[in-house]
């Protein structure tokens, strides 16, 4: 049970009392042993094998050659989508925040259920359905992730996804990337650009006249850099090739849905090590920076960076000796890795400068542009 | 994607929608072939094996010698419980379902995610959500089945699970019971009691003061027999143990969520043929009428038996040379079954009283005690 996509529509979140509420009452130290269950709650995605004694002609402790990788994502609309998104791009974004998940653990999709509820009050709930299942079926046909089943019922409106993918195993040892193999020492990288979609976020919720203190500079965003920015919130790329080439080189995977600070920390707590990251460098992956470099002041877009969320790409580890690797992993997934800083034995997030001088200390918590 | 469970609390419902909706946008003969995928959309459960080439050692090609049973249900507030359900109840139930249709295709449960949407105004969030895990785990680690992820968040109250079985396969062969596979000349059999769940439903909405036609009937029953059909009602009784029992010897099976009529129809048309249900039999299997006879007239106990729905009870069909056998499993699995009717050649469904004459033709359909 990892955190689901969190775009903050609304002015806070339940996000806190998410981790807390999951500590609590759903991970339970004292539940029954099952033998099928690889990794129970807490990654990207749970890993199941085949029961013992299921497999004919094999020792019942014989060890399992496969293992599925599954994760659950709900959807719900004022949280995680304005009421007037686009039903085609829901669809896209619906299956591609499951589809990360798999990506986080460098599984390949297989297939999906979807759950559905739809409100009453939607008088052209076919024309609804009709362009969500077209956004839904064109990324699922992309990706060989075939729809198995589901429910549809009457409610608000709320969409839930459960995807499952496959890893090899080999020795009965699963080859699934996780957040807990990060080393000192290993380079530390991020896929794509970082904080476009929080950008877009900020400019919509600025047009629909929610006013924070930087709405004005948000407001003045060109339309194409805003375009651009909404492409990335409302029809991410899930990283699906590029976790299966990372099997075997990356040390430590996981997806980037609630900001790269916050969700940096789930690896750092996870595999007990700290991590130095590359001011200088991360300013650089805001792709609309690039387009309209005076819109935004410096903090702003570092802010953005480190904090966005949404952003669905892949943050992982690797040992520093395995970056050709990872540089023909990225080429084969035709998909750009940015070197953002390292993994270190001491506990705890810096952030520094191109000196090496740490920067202010609001960077290294999860900032939500309040 | 079956239909999920159909408690109707709202005056109608969108049950025929919701098939439409699925074999319009849903069903896709055109989609892509997937190897995995053993069984698509239109069971209670899909099926899924090992994707080809990932049995090391093995021949790309090999037969999987298990497969995955998957099932997904979302329950709704006001549409599948009342707000104010004891929300232990309601982790229960909201598990039972899934299990339940785990039951009808005789799979081993093992493992389930959980999505969950909690609204804002739950003041006492933690005490409901305490409560909710406690009726949750106490059905999960009492059918071994283990939580392995899932995902929270705020919104409408929604429950949305995702159950995973296993079921042996020999030869590549799953044995898992399907709607399919009944023949003329089965025995149909039910497991349990049926109808009880509607009666306490119509006793409940009319103490709410949503009074229907025999209002003033269902408020007449006595506390005692009403607490024991709202018990049918909000913990429902997934019948693991006898689907598992029934491998091998079943035919067809489905659960009964939607009411013994609209569901046996399932059957016939997957299977294309037609069914005899013995009326005197039927009446027999409201457990409330058997507590207290005078309170409903004959044709309302048949009706409840007949359209109730929310019974998720075991509906299955066997060779009649089989009945030994089907009473065997009934015994390991500790649960009654009674012999209900026989499949038929010739299509459609006739209830029939004691002198084989066919009862008036009401009863064939999905009655909504409208």
């Amino acid at each position: 049970m990892a955190s689901g996509p969190c775009t903050e529509l609304a002015a806070d979140s339940m996000a806190l009392g998410e981790f807390e509420l999951i500590a609590r009452y759903f991970q339970r130290n004292a539940a029954p042993r099952n033998p099928a269950v690889a990794l129970g709650i807490g990654d990207d995605c749970a890993l199941l094998q085949a029961p013992p004694g299921l497999m004919p002609g094999q020792p019942p402790d014989a060890p399992s050659s496969m293992q599925w990788a599954i994760s659950t994502d709900m959807l719900v609309e004022g949280q995680h989508f304005f009421p007037d998104v686009a039903p085609e791009a829901l669809g896209h974004k619906a299956l591609a925040v499951n589809l990360s998940d798999l990506a986080a653990c460098g599984a390949q999709p297989v297939a999906f259920t979807l759950a559905l509820a739809l409100p009453d009050s939607n008088a052209a709930r076919e024309a609804w359905v009709d362009a969500f299942t077209r956004g839904l079926f064109a990324l699922a046909d992309a990706q060989g992730c075939t729809l198995i089943g589901g429910d549809t019922t009457r409610g608000p409106l709320n969409i839930c996804i459960t995807v499952l993918g496959s890893v090899p195993a080999a020795q009965g040892r699963g080859q699934a990337l996780l957040r807990s193999g990060a080393r000192p020492g290993d380079d530390i990288w991020v896929s794509g650009t970082l904080g476009d979609a929080r950008l877009a976020l900020l400019a919509i919720k600025a047009q629909r006249g929610e006013r924070g203190p930087a709405a004005a500079r948000w407001l003045q965003l060109p339309p194409e850099v805003l375009k651009t920015a909404r492409g990335r919130l409302e029809r991410p790329t899930p990283r699906v090739a590029l976790g299966v080439a990372l099997r075997g080189i990356a040390n430590a995977c996981m997806d980037l849905s609630d900001g790269l600070v916050g969700d940096l920390q789930h690896i750092l707590e996870a595999s007990r090590c700290g991590a130095r990251l590359l001011a200088p460098v991360l300013s650089e992956l805001l792709a609309s920076h690039r387009l309209d470099g005076n819109a935004l002041t410096p903090p702003e877009r570092l802010s953005l960076v480190l904090s966005g969320g949404d952003d669905y790409e892949l943050l992982f580890t690797a040992p520093a000796n395995r970056r050709e690797a990872v540089a023909t992993a990225a080429a084969v997934a035709n998909t750009p890795v940015t070197r953002i800083g390292q993994i270190e034995a001491q506990e705890g997030l810096r952030v520094v400068d191109a000196q090496g001088q740490r920067l202010a200390g609001r960077f290294a918590s999860f900032d939500h542009f309040a």
